[in-house]
């Protein structure tokens, strides 16, 4: 029997060659519990059942999908709520041929589940596994790739526009959430569909929820929708109505009224926004029901021009825990009974505080003596835990929705007005609203701080969320300070400092996940800006770390001791302004110096200290240890950080080499091509 | 008498003091010419004027605008066409206790000028003088400052957030163009908003206009609303008949139609779109009556929550050449006659074509052979030269709005399916695609190719304009190629290169403004990927210039000599991969190396070399030319390369004195903190 993968590589598609990698994967075989799953190996063997037969196999794709998220952690009740979609999808069009794009892609499970990959789901996230968003380099049937939000209709007008000047005939659907909606890039996006002709279904998969409930206008817009069903039974009425009345009028007003009436029409739709920027609008539809679902997508294929189909979704569908708190189960770590949802973990001891609930918790202290606190983010509350600042000062809590652009120049307005803007908002998706930061921010020395999250890796979600690049983008930015804490301690501390900063911007970088679980100082203290620290001292080297790495490099001197390499560890604090004092007085007494920092080693720490060094005519030595050129791939953090030698074991190692002259393996060598190729 | 500074002192209202910096500046006296528009030096004196003499005074503030643009040149069809709009408003609202918030800005001059800055119109985007755009620290009266698009309901919502928190009342208006509504920032902001009671005024400004045609299917809906004037009269007819229809109804159907009256009734209103959002729309009405005007203002002054009045004008308005071409006079470099516009300058020589040209007609040709290319454009067709493109390959040219964060996915789009997408877009402009540019064009290695424009100094439009940072923030970028010509016949080749490659992304940066005039081979010549040339050779010490700045190395160069230092020029090409082979080489002959680029000096080329050299181990003295970590102000390119000690002159004795160890004036000291006070 061929493999779903052996199907892929013949049907590929793409103007380029992309060969599935996916070799030496274990394979789960899919036992008894699933008769008609079992036959299913890619979308050509769905398209052999009948179209009452869809139910029953989404029902399994359902409880395959439990199992393994049960199992094996995972993003989980976006894909559960597009189950009934995803089955219905693959059997109207024609993937690979056809083209499906998942917007954000967490709920594409299903979609990799009957697309040849659903032996390979548990080793979903994992270092060497499938990866947990649409990958192009995965599958054929992944036609764009995507992990950040509202880039699928973007990405599906550029297909429709490839194949329009090809002359091919290839469909192209775009699935994206009423959440993902909010991102300005899909607004763009439609306007400028609306403006062509161009063949293109747009899924509005409406479940009234991004991981946080949806927020907005147009949220509110989309429930009057679904809520008014009389609503469509009425409109009929009134569009026959309009023909009658005709004949009571003069004919001047007769003509008026003839000439509007594809207007009044058009406006009488519930979808009248859509139909605004130029897109049919259809629905809204039942989407858990497969028969309707599948009559719906033969009508839409069969339709030339932009169209949206409005889909009701239910986010967790199917499993009651999940439907009962959607944000809970957005995404699960595993280990739960399938029915119930409880933990099956044997309970052990309790973790320390995550980085962001110091965040949450300390903002929220500060909020209450500082009025002129407040927190702004983009759809992430339970994410960055401001949903703890929400709790108790609801008034000063903005959740703007998924419109990171949108919350910086917001937060930039507040602090015109005297206020101090917290904005929470993770490293990557910052990337969004660089514009903003520079443009309507730094310029204008305007007092907003950003609360940088999931800065450095984030460990499964993989290269679409590391926050590998903050350092470097922010560093040219003039007028902003740049810090990045040790521990949980500094965060507070930092995060304190930034509230009393009034000369302009302030980020602060922290990673995703657990602290070390000090016990915290319930006073605040300031940090000096621009003040780093020696906190171990030494007369070998001197390692300059930051963040993260601070504890890294503490735990690498300790096993540099045993080879008698006594290292000073200096805790850098701020990239910028760079602590050039410190950093001038370390480089006196070391001939050797280590940066290290979990950020590009191009344009961060490392390039702050050579830049430093050469201007003044110091001729050191340093090695800069940190993320290599190259998008890193996801695996758990440990499998990244030893892959990346980052772990204080190859730290260690590294700097050894560095102390005694030995060449130490380079990031950018042909080592790390080898790496990439071998994991990717 | 007071002078309107003075005025704005005493009123100022912002949270944070804000001194306006206008000391030393010239002032030009207001003749007879203007017997009403001379008794105005505030808005409070516009205040004491009867309504029906406003016309008379927005006549003058036109005629005045028109004056000023002849003699000094601006940006001009803009501010024509809210001339009223402008006069109504501050006629209306209390500025600066109210806010107005002029989107991108360019239209504000008549704002300028009635609120204390008539005086100094001819100082406009002039080293020293008044911005060509609202700044915050110049005026009280600019409630923030703008320069990009689609900023101005986000900042609005911030001031109005602010406003709610404080519980006081100023109103918060924001004026923004039609084009600048497709950028997905503003749909972003009014999504945001209309989840809000908050108090605020969005004016669309209709003049269905960007700098080019506005483009996108929101365009076609605002044309249907205002061609449909009979729809307002008819509305009130189809509100009244559904009562009516009533009678006619069982009770069933009659409860139904009941709870939906109000939803047929939102839906028949010309601005469902907007209502769709949460907003009240209002309109559309004549930008250009000031009465009608004032009295719309007027009511929705006294209207709470979010709402949008519709305003219909015409770019150019009142003066005929600018009606009748209206991207041609989006600005004016001056010089022409007030009633015919055509130019006053003396026939000089003809000038060398553009950078843009050279561009947009390389890529027409490139295009004829090779069919996989595509051009793109978000809004600046005229300002990249795309149009040139768009003439001979009008089906492969695409113009998405003011929409970079479409534009640059729509590319990856289209490149996943095997063509060759050109985006032509600013470097400033490119900071709001940078997260499309990562995650969606970058990590998928797609062959999209960025012609950023602007890239470097722009000159008169200032700080939010200049392209200082795009070095250094895709540096860090993996897969990406980075390249810079030193003219154009390096453009030409360049972009030739970045046709062929195939293996990723490509930037190639090039300036605003004339090449050199060189004779250009007609035959394409490729350039080897990564490779550097020495342009002259010399033995003293050496010069790595990339970009514009490799004709001020020559030219310092031949400055050098007369001083007998023998100075060799390389012209690096490339930032990304650097030419490291060269740079080696180079460093192994020249203890002394100068780096010049025209980018920030931090995260550039110049950080690129020394974190080589560092890695090497190679102790060359360093000293890295180009922008200070400081927003650059505005003036001509003259003034500021002068004043950044980038021009000729001073390059050359920069690197004289650092050639002879003496210190140099660094860019980062307190000199340079001086000169930005002296002249911000």
């Amino acid at each position: 029997m061929h493999t779903g993968v052996e199907r892929m590589s013949q049907t590929i598609n793409s103007g380029k060659s992309r060969k599935p990698v996916m070799e030496n994967v274990p394979q789960l075989s899919i036992n008894g519990k699933y008769p008609l799953l079992s036959k299913i190996h890619s979308p050509e063997d769905l398209k052999k059942f009948k179209p009452d037969e869809l139910q029953k196999i989404a029902d399994e794709c359902r409880a395959y999908l439990i199992d393994v998220v049960a199992e094996n952690g995972g993003h989980f009740a976006s894909s559960l709520g597009v189950v009934e979609m995803t089955v219905a999808l693959h059997y109207v069009y024609k993937s690979p041929y056809d083209k499906i794009i998942w917007d954000v892609g967490h709920q594409a499970y299903i979609h990799k589940i009957l697309t040849g990959r659903k032996d390979r789901m548990h080793t979903n996230r994992k270092l060497n596994g499938i990866a947990g968003f649409p990958k192009m380099s995965e599958s054929s049937h992944d036609a764009f790739g995507t992990g950040h939000a509202s880039t699928s209709i973007s990405a599906a007008a550029g297909l429709a526009a490839a194949r329009d000047l090809s002359k091919s005939n290839e469909k192209i659907v775009a699935v994206i959430g009423d959440g993902s909606m909010t991102g300005g890039m899909a607004f763009e996006a439609m306007n400028h569909l609306g403006d062509t002709k161009s063949d293109i279904l747009v899924v509005l998969n409406d479940n009234q929820m991004a991981i946080a409930p949806s927020t907005g206008g147009l949220k509110n817009y989309l429930i009057n929708i679904s809520l008014n069903k009389t609503y469509n039974k009425v409109r009929k009425f009134i569009w026959d109505s309009i023909s009658l009345l005709n004949n009571d009028l003069g004919e001047t007003a007769k003509n008026a009224v003839h000439k509007i009436e594809d207007g009044i029409k058009a406006a009488l739709t519930p979808g009248a926004f859509f139909e605004a920027l130029g897109f049919r609008y259809f629905g809204p539809i039942d989407g858990h029901d497969t028969e309707k679902l599948v009559k719906a997508f033969k009508e839409m294929r069969d339709l030339p021009h932009p169209k949206l189909l409005h889909v009701i979704t239910t986010k967790g569908k199917g499993f009651k825990p999940a439907e009962d708190n959607q944000s809970k189960w957005h995404a699960s770590s595993g280990g739960f009974d399938t029915t119930t949802g409880k933990s099956l973990k044997k309970p052990g001891e309790a973790l320390p505080p995550k980085y962001q609930d110091i965040f949450g918790q300390c903002l929220t202290e500060l909020a209450s003596k500082d009025h002129r606190i407040v927190g702004i983010t983009a759809a992430m509350p339970g994410g960055t835990s401001l949903d703890i600042f929400q709790n108790t000062h609801p008034k000063r809590f903005y959740d703007v929705g998924i419109a990171e652009q949108h919350a910086v120049t917001f937060a930039a307005g507040m602090a015109a007005k005297g206020f101090k803007p917290f904005c929470a908002i993770y490293s990557t998706f910052l990337q969004r609203a660089y514009d903003q930061l520079i443009h309507d921010v730094a310029l204008q020395k305007l007092p907003v701080v950003f609360a940088i999250d999931r800065a450095g890796l984030v460990g499964e979600d993989g290269p679409t969320h590391h926050g590998s690049f903050d350092l470097s983008y922010l560093q040219p930015v003039p007028n902003m300070v740049v810090m990045a804490p040790k521990d949980e301690q500094e965060l507070r501390d930092m995060i304190y400092t930034a509230s009393l900063y009034e000369d302009g911007p302030v980020a602060v970088r922290y990673p995703r996940g657990t602290c070390a679980g000090l016990n915290i100082d319930a006073a605040f203290n300031r940090v000096e800006i621009g003040k780093g620290e020696i906190i171990r001292d030494g007369t070998s080297l001197a390692i300059l770390a930051i963040g993260t790495m601070v504890e890294t490099a503490l735990d690498a001197s300790r096993l540099l001791e045993q080879e008698n390499i006594d290292a000073l560890v200096a805790n850098m604090r701020f990239l910028k302004p760079l602590d050039k004092a410190m950093v001038h007085a370390i480089a006196e007494r070391h001939e050797k110096i280590v940066v290290i920092e979990e950020n590009s080693t191009i344009g961060g720490l490392g390039s702050a200290v050579n830049d430093y060094l050469r201007k003044e005519g110091l001729s050191n030595s340093v090695l800069t240890l940190g993320l290599p050129d190259e998008f890193v791939i996801h695996g758990s953090m440990n499998d990244l950080y030893r892959l990346l030698e980052l772990d204080a074991e190859n730290v260690s190692r590294q700097v050894s080499n560095f102390y005694n002259g030995i060449a130490t393996g380079k990031k950018e060598s042909s080592q790390s091509t080898i790496r990439t190729e071998k994991l990717a």
